[in-house]
């Protein structure tokens, strides 16, 4: 059994940036860690090209009635940048007490080993345990996992027979609260843009006979929202599910310190839809933010010019049941109602994504046909956790998306667990980067019990 | 008597950039050129320095019971850039057909020469016509005038006595139609800044809590115009003045081909305040507009961030006798009691100019203690146009702003005459631009027949 810190250090050490050509050889690098890691655990492992980044498949196979369950990881990272504000450097991982710091230590590579390390370990007590293994380890997570939509297509048929998705890749809120993460928001994604004059246009010379396109965009932004904090376009709500008293109910017991939520995010009050809290919205409900807008002149100083055009950046958080396609329909024919008449509207699709819901067993909304080996790996869980950090996991939808869940989901049938292992003080995406070797170790320990119960049966 | 042409495309030669330090060569040359030319047509010259570009002041004295008439003009071009659109080069005077093409040869050499030109055959013809004379050249207009406003307070006594401001820098809308601009728009410009959340935010993990700075600063923007195209600020129209009707019948004379103006600017339909034609609009009415607006995530593709502020450019198009400060006032206050109370509001002020008015004489509200030389030079005006152009000016405020025209009035006491010389085909700031040398000529002997007449009472 190998050391779980000396090989995350030795990942780390392979700078696996999928964003940037330069990184190519760290790419490689990482993508042979992996393999030979896997190899040497007995898997037979893959490497199936996609136009980008090749997906890791590694499979442990065994007696088609045994449990198969695939276990999600990726191992490309965030780009380094700002070099300069890492206190070591982001690709020799440094231990600082209790914490491994380098790019990728949490983000993924460090929940990715204590995976690895759990199967390493269970293995090696039980090499004959009925159970079938799979990893699908993706280099292009950074990325928006943009080959992985073809990727599900072209190999549905490895999926057949498995059993659920297993991954590490969400967050805890503390050390010593575990969360299972039951939900995801999905996402609807587009441009708007208004066309005004054929050219930007002196305010002197013309000012004052035509409707200026900033006017136009943000008459029609502003109708997009009521007063009181909802979404404004007709339909918008119809599909979006109903909350369970029990999702209230575990979302309470993390508590929730909302005059601590403010100063963090230095806001002066919350604004948020009727009926839900700070912590309720982000999670239940769906949203319609601008992300950017833009139009004339942004210098210093002063320009005086009616610009010809101007746009926005529209993002609609979804929550179930909403679908992607029919929300931004939705709200385009609403700005294309609400729009004046005196100018011209462009759209550019962007990206989208599915929501995502899995309810563990034994809720009142559990669906009767749920598959008993998720259910049994779910109780799994909650006895692990119970039994290694003292207390049960909490289950909750979160408000961030990760879209290739939902994809999963809809192209092969398979849910997924999500047992998060980064903690909000882990910088990801950001400088000093780290993951904290504790939670490695009982996050280890606990999916080896998991994995055990699930073969057990 | 020298030639108006080959002068002007001496002048031309000089590359008399005044916002770039690398053309100070140039600004030297046109200083000099000036000079020697003025010096030896007989008038006193001084280069009376500013903290940047100094201003040149010649002086034809005489007896104080003669009339003076202050010429203004300016020696200072825009950039030529962008240099690979010029058909022959900037600063290389080219002569094709009946147009001079090189920088400045419209905005400001040519139709100065004009003027320096009448001034030089009228002495030339009659030395001892009983005529003050002063030449008043800027070397920053084409910067705003920065130095001008201090100027002014310095070298007040220099204006006393004089009669009138006389300038050709305004535009004719075609070769046949002489206009005497009679009036200009103000400005006031500032910006807004809404600031929300002390950074930008993941819009997965924190959407829905807060108000997007975008939302806020669109839902303010979008409560300035009513639907009907005025400015939604109370108590910004209080100090409009009203329109008169000879001045409506002026406008008319042009005539006003609304299609083809609708087809240049390409826009599907006008927006203009009730009871106002467009090209009525742009000359009597007051405006809001948007310069520019800008937050978030402007690139190509997505960034899912609730960005933690926007801003807005704001610039008031102002009529008389609006005060720039007083409305600069008022949409603020509107601005602020609008604002959602979520967000925290800042303000950059930015500059501002007074709207200009002089009423030619005879008319209904022509002032009746207006000087009887101004009203002399308009009589004269009047009469020089109709026998050269074959038809009377028209007498027409503008949308645009010069704001040293108001400084002038407001300081000194003096009004302008403002007979424009060049056309909309002359690419003013833009490349190949040229000046039409039979307007040049024939401007010149109006201006001589001008100044004649107020020298003969």
């Amino acid at each position: 059994m190998f050391d779980p810190v000396e090989k995350l250090k030795e990942f780390i050490r392979h700078p696996s940036v999928s964003t940037d050509p330069k990184f190519k050889d760290g790419m490689r690098g990482a993508q042979a860690f992996v393999t030979e890691l896997l190899g040497g655990m007995g898997f037979k492992v893959e490497a199936i090209p996609t136009p980008i980044h090749p997906i890791i498949w590694a499979q442990r196979g065994g007696d088609p009635s045994w449990p198969h369950v695939i276990i999600y990881g990726h191992y490309d990272v965030q780009p380094a940048d700002p070099l300069n504000l890492w206190q070591t450097p982001a690709f020799e991982p440094t231990i600082r007490g209790n914490r491994l710091y380098g790019r990728g230590a949490a983000d993924n590579k460090g929940p990715l080993l204590a995976n690895i390390a759990a199967v390493a370990s269970l293995l090696e007590k039980n090499p004959k345990i009925p159970l079938r293994l799979t990893f699908l380890i993706e280099g292009e997570e950074e990325m928006g996992s943009p080959s992985f939509h073809a990727f599900l297509e072209k190999h549905r048929d490895r999926f057949r027979g498995a059993d659920f998705v297993f991954l590490s890749d969400t967050a805890l809120p503390t050390e010593q609260q575990v969360v299972i993460t039951c939900g995801l928001r999905g996402l609807a994604l587009f441009d708007v843009i208004v066309i005004g004059p054929k050219g930007d246009l002196h305010s002197g010379l013309h000012g004052g006979v035509l409707r200026n396109p900033i006017q136009a965009l943000t008459e029609i932004c502003a109708t997009l929202h009521t007063p009181d904090g909802r979404v404004n376009v007709p339909g918008f709500y119809d599909e979006v599910r109903d909350v369970e008293p029990w999702e209230r109910a575990e979302l309470k017991k993390l508590g929730a310190d909302e005059a601590a939520y403010a100063k963090f995010l230095g806001i002066e009050a919350f604004y948020t839809p009727p009926g839900f809290s700070p912590s309720e919205a982000i999670r239940f409900q769906p949203t319609l933010e601008f992300n950017g807008i833009g139009g004339g002149y942004q210098g210093e100083g002063t320009k005086t010019v009616i610009p010809s055009r101007a746009f926005a950046k529209i993002s609609c958080r979804l929550v179930p049941n909403q679908e992607p396609g029919k929300i931004k329909e939705l709200v385009i024919a609403a700005i294309r109602a609400r729009a004046p008449t005196d100018v011209k509207l462009e759209f550019a699709d962007q990206h989208h994504g599915d929501p995502y819901i899995v309810v563990p067993p034994g809720r009142p909304n559990t669906p009767p046909n749920q598959s008993p080996i998720l259910a049994r790996a779910f109780r799994a869980t909650d006895a692990a956790v119970t039994e290694i950090w003292g207390r049960p996991p909490v289950y909750l939808r979160e408000g961030g998306s990760v879209p290739i869940i939902a994809d999963i989901k809809r192209m092969t049938g398979l849910d997924s667990v999500m047992f998060g292992l980064f903690l909000p003080e882990d910088n990801l995406h950001a400088p000093n980067e780290s993951f904290n070797l504790d939670v490695m170790r009982k996050g280890s320990a606990t999916i080896e019990k998991i994995l055990a119960a699930v073969a057990a049966g």
